[in-house]
């Protein structure tokens, strides 16, 4: 059985197909949050710190951090700012991360300070990628997410998409990185754009799981770009990914009608044991509520960690 | 392309693999309700009409009818009121009709008076039930719901539920009903008392789509018996059995959460053409809303009827 592992200093998580969903928080992110960008480069991390809490509140399995605040010369800014926001968060919240760059100077800084075996946030089918980041990942021993594009680009065909994907995870064994470590992320297209997103998704989970048999993740919300009320698309979406294999996504644990589709689906998938997180989270609820409801524990796949002081050493 | 064609009077609807969700009402059933029972029995239809009105203004596609007021002599009082209760609704809404019971006489009576093409809900693979039910499919040329447990009960084994679907299927070829006229259930057993329930639907429905090819339907709102917040469970089921292949279900449309689920659902499978049903029902959605939204026309998948005079007249 495929399963990726993440930790943070205590607590050790297993995304796989038998486990509750992944849901890793995105909003530690300054792409297209000035106020956001503004305040990191000034060195303010309020924003960052209440991201955090409240998207673990929530009940964020994992936490995406993304320090890339401007696209000047971010070689120069980000690889500091990244190690700074993983301090902060860290120091904050007791779950695993995943370090989120296009530079590649930012991941090996992130990855040297980070506790646990956090998540590489990403590495493309392009050689210079695949060159630069799975040896950051041997060398660290963490796992990688895997973006099915290219050189070429994105390709509409989803067979194209499925063979960049077979050739980074080819790629990364010949590195020594065993599949169970790369997540891959199909790439989801705005269904508004194309009608044929969603059924394209779902073609390419299920052949990721049973042909490759690894681990997989998206950016779930741009399934929804310029529809009207994409949360109402989004919580279709999830159980939807769910059924098809889907392991993991990025996405805002904020959103109560999206967090509720994936505790829903976790119990249809079988993976809420007893019906025991569903239970605990709407023993109370009441009809025609649509709040969020009160933060859940941490789902089942959670458990303290024990005998993993070797990987720690490795990040030394 | 396996279709299923039922038509009211004037509409005709095709539920198929590459149509929107048929979404079947289920309000109109004394079952469980004694309050519309004591009123049927009085001759009173005014929550029937009611019940026709709401469930058509929600988005349902067909309406189920049923008139089992009482477990004391059916045979007696259903096949008369099942006429009355008919003939009031078609009266009223031009949708097409779904005819429910467990007497034969009753859906006999039903199938003399509908109008158009009915369902007949429904045959199990029980013997008698079998030669009760698919000789009338035959002789009025209507489509049947296929219930998948026989004189042994509803095995617990997916398997043999799906034998026992294959089974009615092959019975009903046997008596020149073509299999696009087979309705299968494959039975939803509630996810709080057997949590392997869904990916027992999951798997069933898969297999009725690529071995038998046929169009699937349930009741939907068994899966969520016993547990806190069943739409929540209910509305993350729903785009679970649709990315699975299950083509209609036979459930409350006044429920928001689970109607947006359905439309959601049509998004992502790539049957609501250019999300034109979503885009009209939620473009004016303000978030944190969850009310019922404006009631968008019925989906594409109706039309007028034309040239289908030979099928009204082998019910006359």
């Amino acid at each position: 059985m495929t399963r990726t592992i993440v930790a943070s200093a205590t607590r050790e998580i297993a995304i796989g197909f038998d486990q509750p969903f992944c849901v890793i928080g995105e909003r530690i992110n300054p792409t297209g949050r000035k106020k956001l960008a503004a305040e990191m480069v000034e060195g303010n991390f309020d924003t960052v710190r209440k991201d955090a809490l409240e998207q673990v509140a929530a009940g964020a399995t994992m936490l995406d951090i993304n320090a890339g605040v401007t696209a000047v010369d971010p070689n120069a800014t980000e690889p500091g700012l990244m190690v700074q926001t993983l301090q902060i968060v860290q120091e904050l919240v007791d779950i695993p991360l995943a370090i989120d760059s296009s530079v590649t100077a930012a991941i090996e800084a992130g990855l040297k300070v980070a506790r646990g075996r956090p998540l590489i946030n990403s590495v493309t089918g392009e050689e210079d990628k695949l060159e630069a980041i799975l040896p950051l990942a041997r060398k660290y021993d963490v796992p990688v997410v895997a973006i099915s594009n290219d050189e070429t680009g994105i390709s509409m065909d989803p067979d194209v998409r499925f063979e960049v994907a077979r050739k980074i995870v080819q790629r990364a064994m010949d590195h020594g990185i065993k599949p169970e470590d790369m997540v891959v992320d199909p790439l989801v297209m705005p269904i508004g754009a194309l009608g044929d997103a969603g059924l394209q998704v779902f073609a390419l989970l299920r052949r990721l799981r049973e042909e490759l048999k690894v681990n997989t993740t998206c950016g779930l919300s741009n399934i929804s770009f310029g529809l009207p009320h994409r949360h109402g698309i989004n919580a279709g979406f999830i159980p939807m990914v769910i059924g098809a294999g889907m392991t993991s996504a990025i996405m805002n644990p904020c959103r109560p009608q999206e967090m509720e589709a994936v505790r829903a689906a976790n119990v249809l998938a079988g993976v809420d044991k007893d019906c025991g997180t569903w239970i605990r989270t709407y023993k109370d609820f009441r009809p025609g509520e649509h709040a969020a409801p009160a933060p859940a524990p941490l789902d089942g796949g959670a458990r303290r960690r024990g005998g993993r002081a070797a990987r720690l050493g490795a990040q030394a």
